[in-house]
Formats: C-alpha cells, structure tokens, sequence
C-alpha cells in the first residue's frame, strides 16, 4: 500500500502504509489557502501520496486523538468560528438593527412627547394645544421663545393662561423638548439609513414594498435568504401568526388573516375594504418576486412589478 | 329705608330705597384694589349707603339679569379664574413633572441601552460585554474609536469577533449611543433642578427624606399641603395602596405593608430585615414633622432631624 495523504483544518499529513504519521505541513493563521495549496501538492509528489479515502481516514483519524494536537485543534477552530462570526453580519442584519431602533424611537418619542406638552402646559398652554403633531410641536418650542409663539398666535402676553416662569424651570422645560427633537431627528436618520441599504441587498423589494414595509418582513424573518425562500402567501400573513393561529383552531368563529406586516401598504390602505383581500393577495405575490430576485441577484424587477400593481388597482403609491 | 351699597366682581353698585340703581362703579382689569376700595368709600358717604344685607342683596341681584351686564361679568369671571390659573404652579408643581420626566427618562434610557448593547454586539461585541453599567457603556462608546476600545482591553484587533462595518453603518451605531448619552445627562440635570427646588420649598423633607424619595412623595399627593396635612402612618405606606387594600380584604393572608414610596431610603435599605418596620415608622414619623415645618415655613430642624435618626439606627446617610 503507497503513502496517504490525510486534510484537515490544521493542515495535510502524511502517513505510511501501516498508518504511522511521515511528515506533515500546517496551515498558519494567516497563511495563504493558495500556497497551502501547492505546499500540499509539492509534499504529494514528493511521498508519492494519495489522497486518503473514507476507510483509510478513519484509520487515520485515531492518530489525532493524541493530546498535543489539542491545543492546536482547538485554537484553529477558534479561529474558523472567529471569521464565520466577523462574515455572518450582512447588510440584512443592520436593517433589522436599524428597524428596530426606529420602533424603540416611536414609542419614546410619544412617551416624551405627552409628558412635553403636560410640562409645557403651565409655561405656555396655547401652544400645547394649538399644535396636535408631536414633532412640530418639539421643534416649535425648542425654537421659538414664548413672546414669539403667543405673537404668532395672535394671543395677547396678558391674556395668556401660562404662568410666568425663572429661567430655571424654563430651561429644563427647554431641554426636554430640545432631547425630544434630536430623537426626532435621529429617527429620519435612520430611515434613510435604511434606504441606503435596501438599495444595496433588495433593491427590487424596495421598489414594491417601500422602504419601511422591506424592513419588518426582513426583521420578521430574520435574513433576506429566508424571506427569499418563503412562498407568497406566507408572506402575504407575515406578523399575523397570531390572527392565523386562531383561525386554525378555530374556522367558524374567526376568518382567515388577509394581510400581516404589509396591511400599513398604501395599495391596501388607499383600496376599497372589499378589495382589501384582492389586494393583499396580488401585493405578496410582487414582494415574492422581488425578493427572490433580489437574493438571487437578477435583473431589476422592481419598476415593472409596481407598474403592475399600480395599473391594476387604479392606486399610485 | 336709606340707599344701599351692593359690591360684586364687577365694582361697586348704589341702589335707592326702590331698589333702583342710582350710581355705580366698575373694577377694571388693571385698577388697585386699594384705590377701588377708597372710591367705594367716597361713593357710600356721598350716597350715605349701607352696606348690602343678604336680605336685600337677594333683591338687588335681579337687577344683573339685565343683558347689558353679561358681558362685563363674563370678562371679570375670565379673568379672575386666568390669574388663579396662572398663580396655581408652584414649585410642587414644578417638582411633580420633573420627578415624572426622570421615572420617563429611566424607562427610556433602559431601553435604548438594550437596543444599543444588541446592535454595538456586530461592531465591537467584547465591549457590549465587559462594561455592564449602561450609562458608563454608552459613554464610552460614543467617546473612544474601537482601535482604543480593543487597546484598553488588551485584545488583538484579529482576534476580535466584531465585524468590520463601513463609516454610514458605525455613525448608525454612534449616533444612537450619543443620543443616550445626552438623555443620561438630561436625567443629571433634572436631579440637580429638583435639589434646588426643594431647597426652596422644603428644606427639611429634603434633609429628612432625600431629594428623589421627596420628589416621589410629591407626586403622589400633588402638592406640599396635602402632604403636610397627612398623619405619619399614611406617609409611612404611601404609595403601597394595593398592598394595604389586599391587606384590608384579607387580614389573615396579607399582612399589612411596612413602607411604601420611602422603601428605597438608605435607613430602610441598610437595616435589618428585622428592623424594616422600624425604621419605616421613625423615618416616616421624621418625614410627617419636617414636611409640616416646611408647609409653614417654621425654623430649620430638618439636620436635627435626620441626626435624631443617624443616631437611633446608627446608620449613616
């Protein structure tokens, strides 16, 4: 029997016919896989060796329980599983990240927003009540003193029902609506952050979905590959599970689920009730499309698919 | 019968014996109330008035039904309940919305810190994981590059999990951790306004209580006079109604709470378990003077107080 060649992730060895080790090469951190590559082909012609087969690798394998390759498996296999980590992040993972923080941004921009216009009720009541958006009404406070809003309002200083105020409490009424107004901004921030990167990965999608819609299914499922893979009537109910759950269990009593994350679309918000379902059905269908395309790195799609649904249902979106 | 002198909001009103108006003078908006009061007593010597009886004001008050009058009363109404309004915010009131505004702000800043740490975990993971208190994390997070972050800890950029993340993926991250950052010094500053708040209102309960147990006990009850009326085993579980009621439907299961809101004062966190109902009771009696005193702007006893305390437990604070 000639010499063979065993491979693993520390290295090529080489063992004789009664399966006692003859030489071996190791793969260095950070030594190229190519010259590996040749090292391992140079050490093959020089023992006359053959690659070994499944029967003679588990023969083989015996001679690796020794206890000094330990360390040196060990320390290999931390390094693949380092790298695999360092590579899994994907632009995917920063949309979920990025979503996610805007949701979190939502709801403390509406907590802060109401405990704002309480506090603000003392200083300047008439402003708290005359501006109902929460943002305008941060930026409108933080920017203007209080003889400017009351003269925009036309409200005479006299009439006014606030209370005069130290330039103490003033300020931290100040402060809280300035905070609140970086928060707002923060929040546009990372919607076209997230634009920039659906552009990258799922330009198509984009297209169909629109920007925020594209960013909870991908949260929803995690990756593009796996939204990728869903059929479109999966995604046509994504984040209705619980709607659906109790369907199954119960058919009489509850319908089917028409719409899950993508029910906030305009084509369903903007289309007849009765449409709802019709509308539902023909928007997952386009998102699947696209997103397959997207995965798989196809022509853009996106344009003629929201043409498509744009001239169907009589809605520009 | 000789003239009478009727008085009401609007000013002051002369009928003769018939209960015809004879002369009458009105209060402006701006007018003294001293001078008003001497142009009365001008009016009744000139007329030889007496002041109405309830009997014969119920007579001349049928005289006001008149429409004319409507008007007039309707803005002197206003007006008196816009100054009540304006003089209504103190600095209880003041107090209340900035305690209300840090319990906001911990919520909040809990929950970006979260978000912060799971999103920081795909850049620079060994940080996520080596400083555990959030508001130093986003600190120095938002103050160090990685390169410094990796050099404190002693690790090898290599050996790193983190991804490498381009520059609009890295400002993602760092502006949500100097957005956190800015809403942890916001909470600062709102602890530092309500110190200097009850330096103003009540010295003493800051003595006794502390600032954030005083603020906390404001809130609860609104204003410093109805928590200067309460009895020392009201302020003892203030805050702790559900389990005093629980307590009240059944005595045998549920025994009754020891403290409620001054549970988190170091005299009760420090001592014994044992001695918990204690030193609730000797903290909330001390609370119940200090805030009386404060109520009615006695002498300073807050330090003699909270010694009173030190000295009974033997714990320091």
């Amino acid at each position: 029997m000639p010499n063979i060649l065993f491979t693993n992730l520390m290295g090529g060895f080489v063992f004789d016919e009664k399966f006692k080790l003859v030489d071996y090469i190791l793969i260095d951190q950070n030594r190229d896989i190519l010259k590996f590559r040749s090292a391992l082909d140079e050490i093959m012609k020089k023992y006359e060796a053959h690659e070994a087969s499944d029967l003679e690798s588990s023969f083989v394998i015996t001679e690796f329980t020794d206890i000094k390759y330990r360390k040196h498996l060990v320390e290999k296999n931390l390094s693949i599983t380092r790298k695999s980590i360092k590579n899994s992040v994907s632009e995917d993972t920063l949309i979920v990240h990025a979503i996610s923080s805007i949701e979190d941004l939502d709801k403390i921009t509406n907590l802060l927003s109401k405990r704002l216009r309480e506090w603000n009720y003392i200083y300047n009541p008439e402003i708290s009540h005359a501006i109902s958006d929460n943002e305008k009404f941060s930026n409108t406070i933080s920017s203007k003193s209080r003889e400017q809003l009351l003269n925009d309002l036309n409200i005479d200083e006299d009439m006014s029902l606030g209370s005069k105020l130290k330039k103490n409490d003033i300020s931290a009424i100040l402060s809280l609506s300035q905070q609140l107004t970086n928060l707002f901004k923060l929040r546009k921030h990372y919607e076209k952050y997230i634009i920039t990167l659906e552009m990258e990965i799922c330009p198509n999608l984009l297209e169909v979905a629109g920007s925020q819609i594209a960013a909870k299914l991908l949260r929803h499922t995690g990756t593009l590959k796996r939204l990728a893979r869903m059929p479109a009537s999966t995604i046509q109910i994504l984040g209705a599970e619980r709607a659906l759950f109790r369907h199954l269990r119960n058919k009489r009593k509850n319908l089917m689920p028409k719409h899950g994350l993508i029910h906030e679309h305009p084509l369903i918000l903007k289309s007849k009730l009765k449409q709802h379902a019709k509308a539902a059905r023909a928007l997952a269908d386009k998102i699947s499309i696209a997103v397959k395309v997207d995965f798989f790195k196809g022509k853009p799609i996106g344009k003629k698919l929201k043409n498509d649904l744009v001239s169907k249902f009589s809605i520009d979106y």
